[in-house]
């Protein structure tokens, strides 16, 4: 059996690896033309994700061909999509890269072929949008083909272990196509389980997604608390969790793909159906965590009275740029936003990140700077400062 | 060595008995005079507090002795007050109980002896307040005597296993205090950890109750959402939660004398040094859980669309009235704001419980209704109906 998977980016490439592990032929199709030839030379485009060089270096080009054109995937029985799906200015999902990936899917979808979206999505998309482009394209009717969805469960740097041991679920639109995304899945997912509707599958990824950001929230807010209350937030926190609590780490925000975006898609769909105030502890957290960068701009700031010099000559070096440590990712970054609104105030500030070169961080038009040099370092992961 | 343990309700009357069974002398004392006599006869007076019986019948009137008189206590050697701090209307802890109870202790209070506190308190309270009402009283200053707070952790029911299993902390107003009175603890608490401080162990104790009153609110809010969306939440909830994801269970509110009180003690002492929005998770959590009655009277009221009767004639009954299921209480029972809300609305509402009696539920200004004589039945911790 042939299984195309749509995107090969770094939840789709480490899924595609393990389904061709498992001893299925993948057509992997991705729009980045580069990304595709180095994974047929077999050279996997994301070394930080552990074990997935072995899986590249053995299937790619031979059982896991990847491909530009969604052409070469005609044929395949089952085409898994795992493509981005971002939100705008305005905190609304843009659905266009995914509607792109399933009308291109309607075009070349079979009778009998099942497709399963891992994407994670507002609720009912699944069921209302994706089968309809798919329907439209395709000229089927839901019935001659199937359709779940599979949320996405992984995490950049340990994607190959989640697929294996981490629970995974599987919903579908109707009873049979739950049925056979379920038979399917197993063959490569040994903890997956099965749930009711492919919209009980959307809520539980998203819901997922609100108790990080609620909690991230509660922790930056219990931390700054401990601050003024002169307490060690991190002692505290240490004697306060055990098996019935489980307060979280504070930060300068959330940052990444997942979890600063999903609560939107339950705050927008509440506010849509005019229940005002039935996301308000999300929307809430969303503010706190957005709004810890005004928290440490002024802790930095306040920090310069450390240093003997005029404080436009205070050089502030922020410490790590990307939304989260060890990952090279700047999506929604927090400590991007703190750099460049301490930038904005006037002052002195440069950054400095291991994964990135002085070029890279120049291009982000952002100032390259040498902790050694600085007066004042600010280690955005742990929080610490050096003067 | 005798040990004092100052209120023999549902926390001290239990840690009373585990220190007796460590092989203590301990006078306890309780204002409550029958509750003594009842004790000191071996009888226990909180027949749901598993195994507490069995100690209660062989340390009752022996080496555990109650009494309503401080003076009786005058010689030992040790002091743990463990007494209910209330919060007003206001939100603001009403502390005449416990300055009652530390200035009777500081009358009696001798060079060396160590005090300890085990109710929950604001931020500060052991260092401050209490800290000069024994100095006040006794005359002696810190250092003559030892000062310290150790939390209570204890859960009605299950409070001897907790006292000997859960981790339990404990921190001194100083160095000194707090080694004394951990050298004391671990004499009978086999899980004991020292924090740097008190204020650190009061800390520790709120923050839970935070972290508990956050997540209810969450899981008020993705319930309320998940039934708008016609999502079976308790499925969803079933997979979302693996080891990084503990979303709570739904309910009316959140009532007793913790989880609802602890939050306003870091809303208020935020308020009072004009950091309005520090505490903002917090509060909006307390509303949240506060209002589900509102939610449910609604849902009880459009819940009689399904009974043929004019509404006014619609006999609902109400299934639990505690704060808890299986816990005698009613100490900020949202249950009981419920009824008595449906009541206001002008509905015809009548409560049951089968841990309280026709008389008990009448003298609360309810209305008793036998289950099989409504119409509607609405059970307040499964939140299930049946008609």
């Amino acid at each position: 059996m042939k299984i195309a998977v749509i995107g090969l980016g770094n939840a789709g490439l480490p899924l595609a690896s393990v389904i061709a592990d498992s001893g299925f032929e993948v057509i992997g199709v991705d729009i980045d033309d580069e990304r595709c030839e180095k994974i047929n030379r077999g050279i996997n485009p994301i070394p930080e994700e552990t074990g997935l060089d072995e899986l590249i270096g053995r299937y790619g080009g031979k059982r896991l061909v990847a491909t530009p054109r969604y052409e070469d995937a005609r044929g395949c029985e089952s085409f898994i999509v795992i493509v981005p799906l971002l939100i705008d200015e305005g905190h609304n999902p843009d659905f266009r890269i995914l509607e792109e990936a399933f009308r291109s899917v309607g075009k070349i979808l079979k009778k009998d072929n099942l497709v399963v979206l891992e994407t994670t999505v507002p609720p009912n998309t699944t069921e209302s949008m994706i089968q309809s482009w798919l329907e439209e394209e395709s000229g089927l009717q839901l019935g001659d083909f199937y359709l779940a969805h599979s949320p996405e469960r992984i995490m950049t740097g340990y994607s190959i272990s989640r697929l294996r041991e981490f629970p995974k679920i599987v919903g579908g639109v109707d009873e049979e196509s739950g049925r056979l995304a379920f038979d399917l899945y197993r063959k490569f997912i040994p903890n997956l389980k099965k749930v009711s509707s492919s919209r009980v599958a959307e809520f539980v990824k998203i819901i997922e997604g609100s108790y990080r950001d609620v909690n991230v929230a509660l922790a930056n807010e219990l931390f700054k608390i401990a601050e003024e209350l002169e307490i060690d937030f991190h002692e505290a926190r240490e004697y306060a969790n055990h098996d019935y609590c489980h307060i979280h780490l504070p930060s300068t925000g959330v940052g990444g793909h997942c979890i600063p975006v999903y609560p939107w898609f339950l705050i927008n769909e509440m506010e849509k159906r005019e229940w005002f105030s039935f996301a308000e502890l999300q929307r809430t957290s969303r503010k706190i965590n957005d709004e810890m960068v005004g928290y440490w701009a002024e802790r930095i700031v306040l920090k310069a009275l450390d240093v003997d010099k005029p404080l436009g000559r205070v050089k502030i070096c922020l410490k790590g740029i990307t939304y989260r440590d060890g990952v090279k990712g700047i999506y929604h970054s927090r400590n991007l936003a703190l750099a460049r609104l301490l930038a904005r105030k006037g002052l002195q500030v440069g950054v400095y990140d291991e994964l990135f070169t002085q070029g890279e961080i120049e291009s982000l038009s952002l100032r390259f700077m040498d902790p050694d040099d600085a007066d004042l370092v600010f280690d955005c992961f742990d929080l610490r400062f050096s003067v």
